[in-house]
């Protein structure tokens, strides 16, 4: 009989309903294109070489000699060319009878992972990954001076299927000038339970899961990952720190190396159970300028695109999962994780 | 400059940012086959001569002398192969730990809108379309005698990116054990402008939208159809009783035929403009066995899937929506209504 779990942080409902269920094999979405991709393209605005074809860059980790808009970076970060946020202006909220809006003020960014278009996600050098997550850090604590700004997510669109326009590996980051409701509905739920409890209530599910065992996916010193006991989708994870941080921005480097090795073998593990699948992540952090957030504890959710959430989903915000998280893990721990290519 | 837009009713914001906007034309999505479609097709679960190959028939409009399961309906009600909700069983909510879960008791049934194969929504005849919705009625009314039951959503996946794994034209229906957090949402909202306003939110909306006019698609007699103010995506439409009224389901016939006009027409219109996009749409009534809710005020939300969800939405539960919805009402009430074939 399917079952209906509770999401114990936004208190949303979720249906596993595993009659329909497929083997990972099933599952498995092959790269767009079986010829190997070459390391540069000629018409890829973030090759290297093509730095004219970006927006102005506004960082980069680059060699010392090296001006900006050219060769010699190994991340780079430039303003997403159909900008979602803009980052002049003032908020100006105003109504219209009984509708409410403002200027849609904040920084939409593209955080250009590595020069090489090749460079898959899944086979990505540690060093590398460790260098984009730095950049994420670095493009976080400097938003957060923007007193206009509330919030900073990092998130990442890979494939097609999950809104990836370009192949070249990128993150974006959004910085917006209010708490978006996900995260208003997180704090919420951890308000709730901290008020009740006493106690942080990731920490608890940190705690739980790791004695429960079988949803854990893999852990190490500071990291676990593991499936969701409501995970919305087939083979979600999420990677929670074993210590409770409100915000990912202010982790020491060899948290944030802990961090990029984590998401790095999650992606691996992904990448040999399931092929190349279409996949969101995000970073889920304190809001910012607020006050500092004692309650929040940050952590990265990745959800790979294997089903399309249709009129239930939209009518309801209960989303029908067909993989009971339990068996996504197993599969998932038992995945390999050596480098592929 | 982009636009945040706040949705009246759930509080939510969404983004407006017409930069990367393209025309109704660029946006075409024309039938997955050109070749004509059969009236019949030998593997289809749906259509006549095929009653066999779906779980034994619920409910069916059919010919005084047909036995159930057996040709003679002209719209045909079955048990969802894969359901996301079983009938029988009993709730037995419990807890595991921190988590919450209970059996997914309640009803996950198909719609077959018509007999014919090849018979598109968007050009059956108004008859049919009175007879499919007043399929969705009869269920709806038979399945609120449940008392286990709290919320019927009545809803239609169209084309394969809006997740229909079958094309013979049909709707579905989903009784839940609660009230989704999307209605639960919509009611929390009316409720605070009720107390704030003495007056029904969608009622405020409606004259709002007449009055300005600019976002309205149709009108007749008791509907309105509109692209809301924070449409969530391109197109987007509301179809909205111009009477107060709280549950779809106890509409007089009248009424329900100009519903299914209304709806006949947005289709129409839609695929005027956008060729055969997929599309979902949800009605949205007041839960059931909760007492009645003087407050909530029935509708239809239509929603063309002509762009990806990605990490900015999953990460905020905000949407960017590349087109105004003035826009869109503009070329929706300049597009022919006529038949197409």
């Amino acid at each position: 009989m399917p079952e209906l779990r509770r999401d114990p942080v936004t208190g949303e409902w979720v249906i596993i309903a595993t009659e329909r269920s497929r083997r990972p094999h099933d599952f498995r979405k092959d790269a767009e294109s079986d010829s190997p991709k070459p390391e540069r393209m000629d018409n890829c605005p973030f090759c290297v070489g093509n730095e004219s074809l970006t927006p102005p860059e506004i960082s980069a980790f680059r060699e010392a000699d090296s001006p900006p808009d050219t060769p010699g970076w190994w991340v780079r970060t430039v303003p997403n060319k159909y900008p979602a946020l803009a980052p002049e202006g003032e908020l100006e909220q105003r109504n219209l009878g009984i509708y409410e809006v403002m200027n849609a003020v904040g920084a939409h960014e593209v955080i250009i992972e590595t020069p090489l278009h090749n460079q898959h996600p899944a086979t990505m050098p540690l060093d590398q990954w460790y260098e984009a997550i730095w950049m994420y850090r670095e493009r976080a604590l400097t938003l957060q001076q923007d007193p206009r700004l509330k919030y900073v997510l990092l998130f990442r669109n890979h494939g097609k299927p999950a809104g990836a326009s370009l192949e070249h590996p990128h993150s974006q980051l959004a910085a917006l000038p209010l708490v978006p409701a996900a995260v208003q509905r997180k704090i919420e739920g951890m308000t709730r339970y901290h008020d009740q409890h006493g106690r942080c209530l990731y920490c608890d599910i940190l705690a739980q899961e790791i004695a429960f065992g079988k949803r854990v996916v893999l852990q190490n010193e500071h990291f676990v990952a593991f499936a969701p006991f409501a995970s919305h989708f087939p083979f979600e994870m999420c990677i929670l720190p074993k210590h409770h941080a409100a915000h990912f921005a202010q982790e020491p480097p060899d948290v944030l190396r802990w961090f990029a090795a984590t998401l790095q073998e999650a992606l691996q593990r992904l990448y040999s159970l399931l092929g190349d699948p279409p996949y969101n992540y995000m970073i889920y952090t304190a809001p910012i300028n607020l006050g500092y957030e004692p309650l929040f504890h940050w952590h990265l959710t990745l959800v790979p695109r294997l089903s399309i959430p249709a009129g239930f989903e939209m009518g309801t915000e209960i989303y029908i999962n067909i993989t009971a998280p339990e068996d996504a893990a197993e599969h998932l721990r038992t995945a390999p994780t050596a480098q592929l290519t």
